[in-house]
């Protein structure tokens, strides 16, 4: 059976990505080059899929900025060390995961793949909307009544195996599944050279889901060696 | 109240512009350049736009080619003479309804427009999943879970006004409110110099309602005298 992944190349999808390609999907990656400032993460995502041996990715161009909005992609600084999920956080990218998540049905629909699988968690989300399972649930009912494939009676299906996981929980499963999360990019705010500030809300969640699956992240482990 | 108009310049979304101006909204007018093989229309909506004095207008650009799957964006013969109706036709794109309404509720996030206006109908939908009213009520149940908007109390309500209404109806529609229909465009496959094929689906749909409605087409008028 055919899946897509939406796939940015961090912990959450790349643990999405073993896990449907462990469940027997024949994968094919879809991420997006959104104007997002940390770029950075799509060389990084053509990294972990080599590892993966998937050679089926599209990169989808999709100028978010267009809108505007957001931290993420818009010009308003990236807060450091936030108070983690007390409301809904300036990087919040409004419809970004509805947006992608529709665009991922449409390759989906164009490619006979009806699975769609989403890295989203209910616990460590900063407060995202577009992360809550009602959400999917709704989503998943609009596809299927909009959809053409819906209306012709296949099913689309959208997956996120992740949503009732901690990060910690997330980093022992991707471990459990062999993932090398060397090349797994987290950073909203990398510095120029590409690497993670350590400051943001994704680095400071990345960092205490390691410390709390008790693993060492290897990309922190290379960072201090260079 | 802001509004936001999803606005391809066509018949049905300048009815739509009309009544959601008559009904007393702050319009801001919405349209897509994705990759459409009739991007005459684009044109075709500033000049309308400038009819209505609605300067507000976002053109934003996302190609749907990336994705294909269409006659209107891929490289595949628009159908002439076809039967209306009879199913699902190849100038369907996979989610653009979907896409384009979620990104018309991105951007009515970011500025505070919770009424999204849209000009779908069903009687002379050809056949497209995303122009029926169990897509509209999922998608705006899908909004108001995922969306920050939602979330925080406002309630984001999709208008589809032309939704039970024949072509012939909605025309007649448009002479009350007063609108001149000349620069509004209809052809899926124009001619190279931007001429409407009359031959497409929605070229015959168009003369069909002119027809039904009583009134001449001011477009095919000055089409005949040029």
């Amino acid at each position: 059976m055919n899946a897509i992944v939406l796939f940015s190349g961090g912990i959450d999808s790349t643990t999405t990505l073993a896990i449907a390609l462990r469940e027997g999907y024949r994968v094919s990656a879809l991420s997006f080059d959104y104007g997002q400032r940390h770029r950075i993460e799509l060389e990084k995502a053509a990294a972990v899929l080599k590892q993966f041996r998937v050679s089926r990715h599209l990169v989808f161009k999709i100028d978010l900025r267009q809108i505007g909005g957001s931290a993420l992609t818009a010009d308003v600084q990236v807060p450091k060390s936030g108070v983690e999920g007390s409301s809904i956080p300036v990087t919040y990218v409004p419809g970004r995961n509805l947006i992608f998540l529709s665009l991922a049905a449409a390759y989906g629909e164009v490619h006979g793949a009806y699975d769609l699988f989403y890295g989203a968690n209910v616990i460590d989300y900063s407060g995202y909307p577009d992360c809550r399972p009602e959400f999917i649930h709704a989503l998943e009912n609009t596809l299927n009544t909009g959809m053409k494939a819906g209306v012709e009676g296949r099913r689309f299906t959208i997956h996120a195996p992740l949503l009732q996981m901690t990060k910690a929980d997330i980093i022992k499963r991707g471990f459990e599944l062999g993932i090398d999360f060397t090349n797994t990019h987290s950073c909203y705010d990398p510095l120029p050279e590409g690497r993670a500030c350590g400051e943001c809300d994704s680095c400071r969640i990345r960092a205490k889901g390691f410390r709390d699956a008790g693993f060492e992240d290897p990309a922190a482990v290379i960072r201090k060696t260079q």
